[in-house]
C-alpha cells in the first residue's frame, strides 16, 4: 500500500468518533457501536484497504454501484475540471450548462430510439420519488387523472424515502414512517422459493397473473404503472422465469398501464447489456436511473422517459412542479459523463456480455452446483446469488437462512472478500472492469467462506 | 476570461441538444426550448459566465448554497484527494472512513452541546424525509406510536420529493403527485400580507398559537413535530415577528410536539450566526441541512439530531430501518469537511454577522425605503428580500405581483446581476465571502432591476 495512505489516526479513534456523531443505515447502531465498524480507507480497481492495511477483493462494487471500480484516473479528472471551471449551477433560473447537455448526448446514445429525455436526481430513491409523481402527472396531462396508484412487488426495493419506500416492499421498511395510500404490491417471482409444484414457466405466467388480477381488483382506471426491477437486488437477487416479462408487458399495454423499469442496480452494463430490461427483452416506459451511472463517485440518479410521456409533459404539461436543487449537478454530470464514456469505449459491456459474464456464471455453478449448502444459483452477467438450503431436492431452506448468510458474509469478510448477505442468500456483484485473475480470486474466496460456513453447520 | 474557458461549441447548439432531452425543474418546459436557456460555463468568486462571455454577478449564490462563492481551490483539492483515496465505498456493510468521521467532528464542533448525531442524505429532500421517517420512529421507539402527524406550513418549502413535498405548503406541488395522509399545515406567518390591523408582535403571537389549536384540533397524541424554515425561503422569504419563534418553542413544549427547523437555507452562516435558529432564538430538535454545507460544489445533505432523540434511536431503536446508498458520500463529506474548516477559519460567518450583513442590509434600506415600487424589505445577515406593493401605507399588494417581479428580476439577468423572483417578491442571497465591493455592485444592479421595472409601470 502506498505510503500516502498510511494510516492517519488509530482505528479505535475513528471508531470511537464514529459512535459519538453518526447513525448508519439499515443497521442497529448499539450493536455496532459494540464491535465497531472497519474503517475503509482506500480503493484501487476491485480492491479495499482498510485502515489497519487489510486488503479486501470487493465483490460488491461498493453498493453495487462502481461499476468502472476504484481510483479511475479519468473520473477524477472529469471532476477537478469541472470542479475547476464550474462546481454548481441551477437550472430553475431558465439555465443550463455543458456538463448537463454532454451527459444527455451521451446517454441517449446508448439508449434505444424509445427514448427521448431525462430528468437528473441525486440517487436511486430520488429517481423513483420523481418517477412517482411524473407519472401521476402524466396521467393528468393526458386526461387520466384518476390513474394514481402504483404497483409494485413485495420484496422489491426502490429506495429509502417515504415514496420510494411505499413502493417497495419491504415490510420493515413500511413500518417506519408508514406505508401510502394508492401504492399495492404483487408478489416476487421467486420460483426457487415460491414455485410449489409448478415449472419455472408456469410459475412465473403466474406471478405475471397476479398484476393483471391486481389490475382488475383495484380498477384500470385508477392503476397509473407498474414499477419493477428487471431482477430484484436487494430484495434477494430474484432472477424471474422467462415467461414472467413479457407477460407482464402484455399485460400493461392491455390496461394501459405504464411499465417502469428501476434500472438502479441493473443499468450500466451489470447483466452484459447496457439495461437489465434488454436482457430480459422488454420494453419499459421509463428507466429510473443510479448507482453505476457515476460509478458511485459522486453521488446521482435520475429518470429516463419515452418519447411519449416527454413529449405529453414538454408539449401539454405546462410547469413542471418539481425541482431538486442538485438536479443535474455539473460535477456529478460530469463524471457520469466520462464513465458511461468510458464504458463504452473500453467495450467493457461486451466484455462482461461475451467473456467475464459467461466465465463467472460458469464457474459459480462448476463450485457450487453440488455445493451441499446450495440449493440455487441466479444470476447473469456480472451479477450473481447464491440460495442456501437444507434440501436441494424439495427445495427445503434452513429457518436460520438469514443467520447462516450473514455468518457466510462475515467470514468472507475475514478471508477478504467481500459479498452481501440478503434474505438467505449470498451476493455478488463485481465491478465491471473485473478480469479472469480477480474474477478467480472472488470465486476462490467465495469457495472459502461457504466452505467454512458448512462446516460450522456441520454439513461439510 | 481564461482562455481555457472559451466557448467549446455554440450556445444554440447546447440549447438544441438540451431541449431535445432535458427535462428542467419548475418551469414549462416548452416556453424555456422556445426561450433559450443561458448556457452558464464558469464560475469564479461570485460571479458567473456564460457561453457568450456575458458575465453575472450571481446575487443568489447559486441556489442560496455557494456559500464560499465558485473557484475555492481548498474544496476541489478536498475533493481530489478524496476521489484519489476512496471515491466511494458504502456504510451498510458495517463500515465507515475518515472523512465522513471528519465531518462530524467539524460539524459537532460548529453545534450546540443539545446535538449530538446526524445521519447524512443527498439533499434537502432527502434530509426532510428521513425526518419525517425518524421522528415517527422516535415516537414509536419511546412508546408513543400514535404521533406520526407532522405540520408544517402553507408556502413553506421542505423539497421536491413525496414526503418532503407533502410537508411543505406550496400547492401547485401538492397536485402533482398528491398529498399524504398525516400531514397538516398551519399559516405562514407573513405579517406584511396577512397581517391586517395587528401589530407584528401581536401578528406573530397569533400566527403560533395556530400551530396550537391545530395540535389541539388533531390531538397531541397524534402529532409527532412541527416543522419549519426560521425563515421561509423558497415561500418568498418570510422572516417572522419576534414573538413568533418563543411562542411556538412554547407550544411544542407543552405538548410534546417535536420542533424541527429546516436549515437548508438558513444554515452555515446566511444570518450571521451559524444557524439561523440561533438567529432567532429557539432551541430546535432537529436540523435538516443541505446546501451550504458544502457550498453546493457536491450534493450533500443530512439530519442532525438532539441528544434525547439520538439515544433514544441508538440505546433502544434496534435496526434503523432506513439507508441511502451515498449517505455520508467520502467525497461529499471531504468537501463539507474542508467548507466548514474555510467558514470557520476565515471568520466568515462573523463577518457576514458583523460587517458584511448589517451593511448590505442598511444599504437596502436607504436604497429602497422610500422606493415607488417597494412595500417591504426583510432580511438579514446576507440574505434579503423587496416585497413589491401598490400601496406601501395600506400594504395593497400588486395583483399581477408575479409578473411584475419575474420582469424585475429578467431585467437583472440583463444587467448582469442575478436574483431571484418569488411569489411577488424579489430576493437576493449572495455568497457568504462578498466583500463591500460586490455588494455595492449587487446594490446598484438591483437598483438598476428595480427602478427600470417600476419605470416601465410608469411608476418612477
Ligand atoms: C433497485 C434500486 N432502486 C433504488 C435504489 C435506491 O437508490 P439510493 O440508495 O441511491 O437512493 C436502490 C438502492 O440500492 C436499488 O437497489
Ligand atoms: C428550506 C429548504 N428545505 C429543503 C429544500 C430541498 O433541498 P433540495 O433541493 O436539495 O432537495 C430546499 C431547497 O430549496 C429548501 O429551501
Amino acid at each position: 500500500m502506498n505510503a500516502r495512505f498510511k494510516a492517519q489516526r488509530e482505528t479505535r479513534d475513528y471508531q470511537a468518533s464514529d459512535a459519538a456523531h453518526h447513525i448508519h443505515a439499515f443497521l442497529d447502531q448499539k450493536a455496532l457501536n459494540a464491535e465497531g465498524p472497519r474503517v475503509m480507507v482506500r480503493g484501487e480497481g476491485l480492491y479495499l484497504w482498510d485502515n489497519d492495511g487489510k486488503r479486501y477483493l470487493d465483490g460488491m462494487s461498493g453498493l453495487w454501484c462502481t461499476n468502472l471500480g476504484y481510483g479511475r484516473q479519468d473520473l477524477n479528472a472529469a471532476a477537478a475540471r469541472q470542479l475547476e471551471q464550474l462546481p454548481y449551477y441551477n437550472m430553475f433560473f431558465h439555465t443550463t450548462h455543458p456538463a448537463v447537455v454532454e451527459l444527455s448526448e451521451q446517454l441517449f446514445e446508448l439508449l434505444p430510439d424509445h427514448y427521448s429525455h431525462a430528468l437528473y436526481t441525486n440517487s436511486g430513491s430520488e429517481a423513483n420519488e420523481v418517477l412517482i409523481r411524473t407519472v401521476r402527472r402524466y396521467w393528468q396531462v393526458v386526461g387520466k387523472p384518476g390513474k394514481r396508484i402504483m404497483i409494485g412487488r413485495w420484496n422489491g426495493y426502490h429506495g429509502s424515502t417515504l415514496g420510494s419506500t411505499a413502493l417497495g416492499g419491504m415490510q420493515f421498511m413500511h413500518e417506519m414512517g408508514g406505508m401510502l395510500p394508492d401504492f399495492a404490491h404483487i408478489d416476487e417471482p421467486y420460483w426457487f422459493a415460491h414455485g410449489g409444484e409448478l415449472t419455472p414457466a408456469e410459475f412465473g405466467r403466474r406471478c405475471a397473473l397476479q398484476l393483471e388480477e391486481k389490475i382488475l381488483e383495484l380498477g384500470a382506471e385508477n392503476v397509473a404503472a407498474f414499477v419493477a426491477e428487471p431482477f430484484q437486488g436487494a430484495g434477494g437477487m430474484i432472477f424471474p422465469p422467462e415467461s414472467y416479462w413479457p407477460e407482464i408487458q402484455r399485460i400493461c399495454r392491455q390496461y394501459d398501464v405504464l411499465l417502469c423499469a428501476d434500472e438502479v442496480i441493473g443499468g450500466f452494463g451489470r447483466t452484459g447489456e447496457w439495461f437489465a430490461h434488454q436482457h430480459f427483452g422488454f420494453q419499459p416506459d421509463t428507466l429510473s436511473i443510479a448507482k453505476g451511472l457515476t460509478s458511485g463517485y459522486i453521488p446521482m440518479g435520475g429518470l429516463v422517459l419515452s418519447k411519449r410521456i416527454a413529449e405529453a409533459l414538454v408539449e401539454q404539461g405546462g410547469v413542471f412542479a418539481h425541482g431538486l436543487t442538485y438536479a443535474g449537478h455539473p460535477v456529478a454530470a460530469a463524471v457520469a459523463a466520462a464513465n458511461l464514456r468510458a464504458l463504452r469505449d473500453e467495450g467493457i459491456v461486451e466484455r462482461v456480455k461475451d467473456e467475464t459474464g459467461p466465465y463467472l456464471q460458469r464457474c459459480l455453478r462448476e463450485l457450487f452446483g453440488d455445493h451441499p449448502l446450495v440449493g440455487d444459483i441466479q444470476g447473469t452477467g456480472l451479477v450473481a446469488a447464491l440460495q442456501f438450503a437444507e434440501d436441494k431436492a424439495t427445495r427445503k431452506r434452513f429457518d436460520n437462512e438469514s443467520d447462516i448468510a450473514w455468518r457466510c458474509r462475515t467470514i468472507g469478510f475475514e478471508e477478504g472478500v467481500i459479498i452481501r448477505s440478503t434474505l438467505g442468500r449470498v451476493i455478488m456483484a463485481p465491478a465491471l472492469v473485473a478480469g479472469r485473475t480477480e474474477l478467480d480470486e472472488l470465486l476462490e474466496k467465495t469457495k472459502l467462506a461457504v466452505d467454512r460456513t458448512a462446516q460450522e453447520l456441520g454439513r461439510l
